[in-house]
């Protein structure tokens, strides 16, 4: 049994989406009490710093609905069913910027959010990047505006709050802690 | 109108719980195309890097159902109605680790999962640690586990994937940029 494990007693679907399902569990707690939670299913998802032979980061700006407004992020997009996250970051990179990767490191994985949401984020660097002639296209619902910046812009992009994602956040700080770690 | 804008026809709320909500809206597309978006609606939240005088990091352990396991984090809550963030940081660090701190500094905000959720985490580094001898308690259903760790441990347990959530792995990671461009 898992450290102050919550019992599982009623569990109800009350939303199946496209993206996102919720799920609303009643639970024994450690002390024998009752409490519910409010859960989303999120298949899970990949993110990529991607970093050209010119030493720029590829981010990308698009509309996120929840946040009312255009957000500035590095590659990112939900796993298919059964895909593997690897394929997916090779997959989701060259939908959303046209480049194919020569290598591909996991940096980290996290949960978003994981008071309300089960979402798994697996983080990747990748390198060698090529830009394809015929890219697959991205998701037909999918607008995305593309843009190459260096290390130094995208942490002033951060500190400007331009970009204000965890993902990304945490990605250009990566890069940044690297950066210095290889300059000692 | 900002880039890309997705104009709202419907809103549909789902659900309304305790924590978060569901808003299901119709959004017609650049393209003049229609596609729904799925979100959950939540009011927000703090996490704090709580250091002691003895540079030790202050974590908490307990269970996530969405994760299905305890996860070890730094200390975090969602904001009250109309509650300033400070305010939270400060009540929060209290009821999780009954530290109050001298100093609250903001590091920064991000959105944590802005493909479906509008939450935003702001995040504080809290120093000038005192241990309260009646702290505030935490809510009914918390069960948290106290730990103080070296930062060198932190980052060992980000290594080993035993913590594992985005405002952690991103809190251990920002002590650690600091503490390198300090020794520069």
């Amino acid at each position: 049994m898992h450290k102050f494990e919550e019992i599982t007693v009623k569990s109800e679907t009350i939303f199946k989406g496209k993206m996102i399902s919720l799920q609303v569990d009643e639970v024994q707690l450690p002390n024998g009490k009752y409490s519910k939670r409010e859960m989303i299913k999120h298949p899970g998802a990949v993110a990529i710093l991607a970093i050209t032979d010119d030493k720029k980061i590829v981010l990308v700006e698009q509309y996120r609905k929840p946040a009312n407004q255009a957000l500035i992020e590095i590659p990112a997009g939900k796993l298919e069913p059964g895909e593997k996250p690897e394929l997916t970051a090779v997959r989701e990179l060259e939908e959303e910027t046209g480049y194919r990767c020569e290598k591909l490191e996991f940096i980290t994985s996290f949960y978003t959010a994981p008071g309300f949401a089960d979402e798994i984020l697996h983080i990747y660097k990748a390198t060698g990047l090529k830009k394809l002639e015929e890219p697959k296209t991205a998701d037909e619902d999918e607008f995305v505006e593309l843009m190459e910046v260096t290390l130094e812009k995208a942490v002033q992009l951060v500190t400007e709050n331009k970009i204000c994602d965890a993902k990304t956040t945490f990605a250009i700080q990566y890069a940044q802690l690297q950066e210095v770690l290889n300059a000692k």
